[in-house]
């Protein structure tokens, strides 16, 4: 059968889900999104996303492509997405669905992302943030976090900020291309900007800098962190809540990886 | 007994409560705020808030008033806002606890009010938002809104905006010092500061000048409706849940007023 391929990019609060993929404890979003395409395709194959977000993380841009039967060319422009929408939970809204070429491919030709975390710095919690953002009742040393957050930018082996996996043979050098810290009131958010992540790399990253702001470290001890390539160097992990995967960017000509990178947060 | 009187700041998510005052239809805020008083003090009395929020709003800076035994004095700073908490549940939090002087009164002393309302204006909803903004997918002519918005500042009859309550002896005059409209890509934030407002008269304010960015109504509308004091004229009430009490304003000299005004949001 010939099918049509299409870009998804889609939202989902993920309180209710066990992360992007299925897992034994939980229903994915990929299921939910799946499960939607063939109320309206029925047959409809697999989704394939950019990036495996982990139980409780959210995310506003999360880009997955998928192959449709070409009747789905019959349908008038904007009505695929308010038809998978009408299929969807409303913890899960696709936000644009557009035809892509044949060979796109939401994950191998992913040449970045933006995450931001969100951190709620007053000793009472806003209730209204509660779901969105982890509370941190201490006082926290702004400078000294951003003046850490800034030696994470460049390209650096992200091993002891990753979990535990089995990175023996992987590649777990990453690029970041931002790494900052924006203030309004008690809500702060850090803006991690990567061609790439490792596994719980951003919570390990935003525990560690929440670290340095109660000045259990110095801001110079990135440093001998990133050095050391071992996760018992950094900080903390900063819990999955307060974690949006906002944006994957695509260069203009995607061209495949010859080895695809390794699993996200 | 003799007792001392604290002003307590409260902040909640309104989704699950019938507003501050319990309703037959459910609990209110009050309600909890007294139950972790009385598990602290046995034996407190009624809790007097500034304003009475209806079933679905929320606030930030929702003010109210306790008389507590003398032992209060005992507990070290922050003490009682720590306490007041760990009884509350997590939608509802005290984020101030303070000693006032024994003849103030959150309702009477109050002297001005700002509320926010969110719309998020795009053609798909943001599920991180669901809870706390409207969902407005049309297009929306911010300019004429805005327009509008600045009509409602000043003094004027808002009797054609308010809830079709029983006016008919009150004094439905109230003096608007704000009302804009801020935007953050389709996240539209309203705020409206007066001296005082009329059972949903914020709601009925919003509704309305959404209608006029959908072009229903011209944003010179506004004043033949003030003119009206007839809710019919006016345009439709926005929904509860993109409304939040931001602030509650006590002049430094709070003054008791003759008569009380009448009921909030």
């Amino acid at each position: 059968m010939e099918t049509i391929r299409f870009k998804l990019t889609i939202a989902y609060e993920g309180a209710s889900y066990a992360g992007w993929q299925a897992q034994k404890t939980g229903t994915g979003v990929q299921e939910k999104v799946e499960e939607a395409l063939r109320r309206l395709f029925p047959g409809v194959g697999r989704v394939h996303s950019s990036s495996r977000t982990d139980t409780g993380v959210h995310a506003l841009g999360m880009v997955a492509h998928a192959d449709l039967p070409r009747t789905v060319l019959r349908m008038p422009a904007g009505k695929l997405r308010l038809a998978l929408n009408a299929h969807l939970p409303e913890d899960i809204r696709v936000v644009a669905a557009r035809r892509c070429p044949p060979d796109f491919h939401a994950r191998f030709h992913a040449a970045g992302k933006q995450y931001q975390y969100r951190v709620w710095n007053h000793p009472v919690m806003n209730p209204l943030w509660r779901r969105l953002a982890w509370h941190v009742p201490q006082k926290l040393d702004l400078a000294a976090m951003r003046a850490a957050a800034s030696l994470f930018v460049g390209c650096h082996d992200f091993r002891s900020f990753a979990a535990n996996r089995n990175y023996r043979v992987e590649n777990t050098l990453r690029t970041l291309r931002r790494c900052d810290i924006r203030r309004r009131g008690p809500l702060l958010t850090f803006v991690i900007e990567g061609d790439g992540f490792l596994y719980k790399m951003c919570r390990g990253i935003v525990g560690t800098l929440v670290q340095v702001g109660r000045s259990r470290f110095a801001a110079g001890d990135i440093r001998g962190m990133l050095a050391a390539r071992d996760r018992r160097q950094a900080g903390m992990s900063a819990p999955a809540h307060g974690l949006v995967l906002c944006k994957v960017f695509y260069s203009a000509k995607p061209t495949r990886q010859a080895t695809p990178p390794p699993e996200d947060e």
